[in-house]
């Protein structure tokens, strides 16, 4: 897209209460705007970025067999009471509100409830299961304190997944290829180096055996212990001597890390079925209850920990498979000749598939490289009255200080 | 998709408090759930449609120079008290809650004011201008009643876009090209037939100068007069010997029809820009208002006309552009070469670029044929014992009730 054809403008003020780093960058450079405390929109380079990430996860849940649905934001108190997690004394994040007739009703921060009462109406025998279901929804969490930016917020994007088995053994096998199709998923949106998988319960299986993907960043906020070959991390919760004794580790060998939780996996046993009456027959013609697992990503909170690990103190600089666009083609100089080879290049690069923002606009070349350093995007083409001349190109890219002048071809071929 | 790993079941039974035909089969064929008097989560089929709509929408949009953003459905009582449209006695549709310090929000009924007010940030001269932007949000509005099914929802996906113009004339520019480009969306959508662009001020270019895109069907809460050439229609407000006399046309050449709003445009003019702060740099350097349209379509609503206008006393019957998938496959038989031959029909239909709904359970031919027809793909490819004998396929379009026996080859050639 030509950029003087993006409405959004780098910035260089942010908002007086913007404290954390993804935030200040992200406004910055015009990838979300901020609304009010722990509230953001998100703005188009946002919204190719948070796209970008949606495809990825999407592929990956699609992997593991599980379909999309898109659940109600309105969520009903009956509903919510009969597991007990309506009350605000037990779920300290509703947002709550009243239709005219008084009826109260809350607003979506979590879907186990009523995705568990909407299988009651498919479910019926152990053929109609396993069922494995995702979304990618608006969640509302009236948290205290909303800080760290976009990674918490008081309103975000979520992939929720739910699985439905007819036993824990089967459960197990999803939960276990699930773990995997989660590493797959932060290794592709190059955040597979910094992730650990952490078990918030120690190895130890339980109703809330759980696991956690760490991202090691300087914002996070929970702390980990990362052992020093770089494979084994444990949560601060299980980091005891019970648990280096069991997996046979020394203390020593371990070093505390800042991190941000960028995934979990819960296992829920059977009593929110059973609590919402999801049974089924088992081929004996026994009654059961339907054994539950759920699986968050949140996607929103994955572009602010992007933001936070891959920046510097020239602005963000996205990993390619999560880059609003291929390819910064910035054009300096207006003379003709200039002008229409920019043009060309810009339309070379699109018949190639790529997906190009095309600084087309007449600034100073300062200007132009300070944007192109704060938006981030990965690769650099630069054209102006010198390298066409030479119908040559400038080739730099945003994680190298050097450049170099290759010709088109030369170009297309490194991308 | 093999409809065996479809976790949707049909259903012979509808919420007792139904009583719109839109709903009904929808909820019947699994393509939503109702969670409450209008509330209803999308399922897998249902998202399909929707997601068809959006793409045939977000084209359409792009096509007159649109962007894509996603604002937050959480409000701030201060914008929206400079407009005046905060108080309840103003707007009667809010849902609104208080964080836990007792600031009260708002939930996002529709987002001219958070837009007009992001611009500030983005818009100070006329070289920033005009500027297109849409959104697919998650509209939440208190109705009174909630009736129509889908049709009217206290919560609804919505396709809005805002534009910001210099002036009238390039603001009307816009308005027209829109009109066309709305034109095309419903005919994708298969209503072209049946939507008149109906203007709700009769003509006369006001403040608020709109039109409405209005498709004849019984569900519709609102009534137009549709000349008898077929290319004129007119609100119930302007329908009126004014406005007959001004189009030089006869009053008994209308006919009345019930019809539903699916589209709407709106001319605001520069107050609310000028209340919110947005001006811009004319280029002799006067500071004035940016002028602001605005632009509906409801897309979960559109599905339930869809389901209205294209439906028959045995399911729906989707125009192919909105379908879920392009053909429904229905095995009957289990024996080895049947269901191999299905199998392969079944791959090479994917492989030759086709969406499959692939009827591979064990019931009988009757409740198969009645399971197809609720959910109502436009074409059925049948594959029994019997065809397989002859290397044949029985095909049937869902809008026909004769079918006929062909080869595969030539059943790919007709699709």
């Amino acid at each position: 897209m030509r950029q003087s054809q993006l409405f959004t403008k780098t910035r260089k003020e942010i908002p007086s209460d913007e404290t954390s780093k993804n935030a200040e960058l992200l406004i910055r450079a015009g990838f979300i705007h901020k609304e009010q405390a722990g509230v953001y929109s998100i703005l188009p380079l946002g919204l190719m970025v948070v796209s970008k990430i949606k495809q990825i996860v999407s592929e990956e849940m699609k992997s593991v067999g599980s379909t999309e649905l898109l659940m109600s934001s309105l969520q009903s108190k009956e509903l919510w009471e009969k597991t007990d997690r309506w009350n605000d004394e037990k779920v300290d994040v509703w947002f709550k509100s009243q239709l005219k007739n008084g009826t109260e009703v809350g607003f979506g921060w979590s879907h186990e409830e009523p995705i568990t009462s909407l299988m009651t109406y498919h479910v019926k025998s152990y053929n109609d299961l396993p069922v494995y279901v995702h979304q990618f929804q608006n969640k509302l969490r009236n948290e205290v304190r909303a800080k760290a930016g976009i990674m918490r917020c008081r309103e975000f994007i979520m992939k929720d997944m739910y699985s439905y088995s007819t036993n824990e053994e089967e459960h197990m096998n999803f939960y276990n290829k699930t773990i995997e199709a989660y590493k797959k998923v932060f290794e592709r949106v190059g955040l597979g180096g910094n992730t650990f998988v952490t078990s918030a319960s120690g190895g130890v299986f339980t109703d809330k055996f759980s696991h956690e993907f760490q991202t090691i960043c300087d914002a996070g906020e929970d702390n980990i212990y990362v052992h020093k070959d770089g494979k084994l991390a444990l949560n601060e919760e299980v980091f005891n001597d019970k648990t280096l004794a069991d997996l046979n580790v020394e203390k020593s060998d371990f070093e505390m890390k800042k991190a941000a939780e960028v995934g979990n996996i819960f296992t829920f046993g059977t009593k929110k079925c059973e609590e919402l009456g999801l049974y089924f027959n088992d081929s004996d013609g026994e009654k059961k209850g339907v054994f539950l697992g759920s699986y968050g990503i949140g996607i929103t909170r994955l572009m602010g920990v992007l933001a936070e690990v891959f920046s510097d103190d020239k602005g963000l600089s996205w990993p390619k498979e999560v880059s609003p666009f291929h390819v910064h083609l910035v054009r300096l100089g207006v003379n003709g000749t200039t002008v229409s080879f920019a043009d060309k290049v810009y339309d070379d690069l699109k018949s190639n598939g790529f997906t190009v923002l095309y600084d087309d606009r007449d600034l100073r070349a300062g200007e132009k490289f300070a944007d192109s350093d704060l938006i981030g995007i990965p690769v650099r083409f630069v054209i102006s009255d010198k390298t066409v001349a030479e119908e040559k190109i400038e080739v730099k890219k945003r994680k190298e200080s050097e450049s170099e002048v290759v010709s088109l071809d030369v170009a297309l071929k490194n991308l």
